[in-house]
């Protein structure tokens, strides 16, 4: 019989795992039957915009946490394909912040490319997943949404491949109850014109503080207030710009913070991060963990330990992202095909609780960076994934951090070189501040077009 | 072993169960065993207000879909417990058309005067339910948010009184994917104030749609313009209202409508309904309707014919409410109990479908308002359920319609007379578009409070 694997999602992870496997076929190898199932109607995952939020069509919770006029906030030289450059997809070098739309082509152009689309089956929704110690096996229950229908398939291995960035964590604040005007988690945001001429408020300090309030500024809010637990931001903002303590309590349109002082606020985002939540799975093989660099009770940052049929692709804290989700994808691919032993189970929680207690020791920016190059480079060399030298990246991850404390709202027009190809970043035709349209298209043209189209997303 | 029996949901519908059984119990009836799962953290189900949209704080889809400001757009002596009056609970005569929170302390009273509390398990959102032909029982599998830990639970009996107002129905229209400000489902709608000075678009012309719209008047909307699919509501709308046919589609900000006009908006709000949604039950026991006053596939309007263990409640579309509800759950407590049997499942499929061609047979409101007066005597009849005169809140119902029709901004001015006792309403201090201060205390004071104190929804 013909091992079955189930891949939970189809975004850049579950991608990664359908690409791991077609390179091995394509090599040769015989590989497991695969099922992916995406509870979208494309694949892309988080880079997917959609207009709505809460609840789908279908009544299932909203997966896309993106809004319009997104921009990458990292160079896209940190999370290039090993095996397929920027400058093969779009046939040229092109600027190294790109906006969504562009970051979601280059995933697409993968994928079609290696023709794995007809794996995924769309519009799917995972309901639950029970494994039977008897069979050896997993039973995967599925909603089919639009015959709306409960469809469920055994398999052998069950890679999670949902995201962690679509669960909003939500914290109470006294007062939000009363408060005259929006609240919303940043996981709800998607258009800055929705607040031009006010005054926002955004609880963090992290990056969806950061990247939802500059952009808020740059189209128009009239003033954006930060609210951190522990520590400030610090960028050199400009005047429109406040950074305050905690967040206490709101009466009225007043926002009171730890320090003492108040501001009046017309609508206040929630930019308090997100839950791993995996409802679809029972208590035995549910991770849980707050969003760090290394997850207990995974091993190699996948195998669940107890279980390890049952992987995890992504459920790190990110700096490395699209080709760590790579580097974990072939290594797990590796094990299924039995290239890989994986060690017993004490084995592998003594692994595990080593690099937890290393990122538990780090103690700035540069380590935790040094550290998840640590642990990608240890995935990497075990595999064929094609070699690069994460040693570099992890100086352009350094790099960034530099030129972001520099100029926060200047950041994005500076250059990198890719580590694949050797080639610069040519400079973008429009600083970031001034390019409002954030169409692939705009991207893409050779300089700032005048009076731009409105454009739709496809 | 004493039968078991589920109840999920805590709201209106999931109380009257309780109260029926409760009932029984004080005139010495045995009683099962009861269990009351609700999601949130206090019964009363959408009449809790919350200021959360999307997702909880558990990552649960939120139920509540009330928003700040909201006054009963119906009079409260047509919804009025037969076994505990308005005045029973306040003491006194009040008003006919209550905000939010006055409903939400009338129903709170009859319960915490029955004492069924402690049958409630409150955040304990249901997962699964399961039914298994050899043992003849339910298994309810249900997750304890406080804990993150899933339990489960066998029981004889399940009903469901989870609501039909919490699953968005959100249609998309082109363009809505590149409107530049907000775009929200009436579901998600919580404080007007974020309105004031814009000029918003309400697809839809039910009860959504005019109530929202409404407020945003009142709270300070420049204009306020629907869009209708088959009919307008055609009420005397002041000048800043409008009524659009069909929208086609979404151009930047100006929306174009079936007739070929358009109009600039700031804000898009879909009043489209909502979807009965039950994806806790398998296939075989889910009911699927539109909103309709007769639901196909359940006898007696309670009763899922392929399985009369399994019961729903409140899932008429709804002229009638909290005393549909009781006379429900009397029904099927009665029915639970052994004093009514129920007929086989031809005849009971005879029976709704005779029910549902009536209904299709109706041509007017006042014809469905007398099919629902009908269909709640009918149910009224053969239990102790206190009596009412039924047909007298049927010609409340049809008072109200015309008091909506002559003032749509006026009529929650009118009062009404209780058919429990007899007494007319007071009218209340404050006509509603200056009544801006929502609060239980602001609606049972003298007189309006000239300044009154911020309050907190308890």
């Amino acid at each position: 019989m013909t091992m079955r694997i189930a891949i939970l999602g189809a975004g850049p992870s579950g991608l990664a795992q359908l690409r791991a496997f077609e390179s091995a076929r394509r090599a040769g190898a015989e590989v497991p039957e695969i099922v992916c199932y995406e509870k979208q109607s494309d694949l892309g995952g988080m880079w997917n915009y959609t207009w709505r939020t809460g609840l789908d069509a279908y009544g299932e919770p909203v997966h896309g946490s993106m809004y319009r006029y997104l921009w990458s906030n990292g160079p896209k030289e940190a999370l290039e394909f090993a095996d397929y450059s920027f400058e093969e997809h779009f046939g040229r070098p092109i600027a190294s912040y790109p906006p969504r739309a562009v970051l979601r082509d280059y995933i697409m152009g993968r994928i079609e490319k290696s023709g794995v689309r007809d794996q995924i089956r769309f519009n799917m929704a995972v309901q639950w997943v029970d494994y039977s110690e008897q069979t050896g096996r997993f039973t995967v229950n599925v909603r089919d949404l639009k015959k709306d229908e409960l469809v469920s398939e055994e398999f052998d291995r069950v890679i999670v491949a949902t995201g962690h960035f679509s669960t909003p964590n939500a914290p109470f604040f006294e007062g939000l109850e009363c408060f005259p005007g929006r609240v919303l988690h940043a996981h709800d945001f998607r258009d800055a014109c929705e607040f031009t001429g006010k005054d926002i408020l955004l609880v963090g300090s992290s990056y969806s503080a950061e990247d939802i309030g500059t952009q808020c500024y740059k189209y128009g809010a009239k003033s954006v207030t930060f609210s951190y637990r522990s520590t400030p931001m610090g960028h050199d903002w400009p005047a429109a710009f406040d950074e305050k303590p905690l967040l206490l309590r709101v009466d009225g349109n007043t926002a009171h913070f730890a320090d003492g002082t108040s501001k009046e606020v017309d609508a206040i985002v929630l930019c308090t991060g997100y839950q791993h939540h995996f409802p679809f799975l029972p208590d035995e093989l549910s991770l849980r963990t707050r969003n760090r660099l290394y997850p207990g009770d995974i091993y190699k940052g996948v195998f669940w330990i107890d279980n390890p049929k049952l992987m995890y692709l992504g459920m790190q804290d990110q700096y490395y992202t699209f080709n760590m989700f790579d580097a974990q994808a072939w290594y797990a691919r590796d094990v299924i095909l039995g290239r890989i032993a994986l060690p017993d189970a004490s084995t592998m929680r003594a692994d595990s609780e080593a690099w937890v207690a290393r990122e538990e020791a780090s103690q700035s920016a540069e380590q935790d960076i040094d550290f998840q190059t640590d642990y990608v480079r240890d995935l990497l060399d075990v595999t064929d994934y094609p070699a690069f030298d994460v040693e570099a990246v992890a100086d352009l991850f350094k790099q960034w951090k530099h030129d972001k404390k520099d100029d926060i709202l200047g950041y994005r027009n500076c250059s990198y070189r890719s580590v694949l190809t050797g080639t610069l970043a040519p400079p973008h035709h429009t600083p970031w501040m001034e390019a409002m349209d954030d169409s692939l298209e705009a991207f893409l043209a050779d300089s700032l077009l005048e009076e731009a189209p409105v454009r739709r997303i496809a």
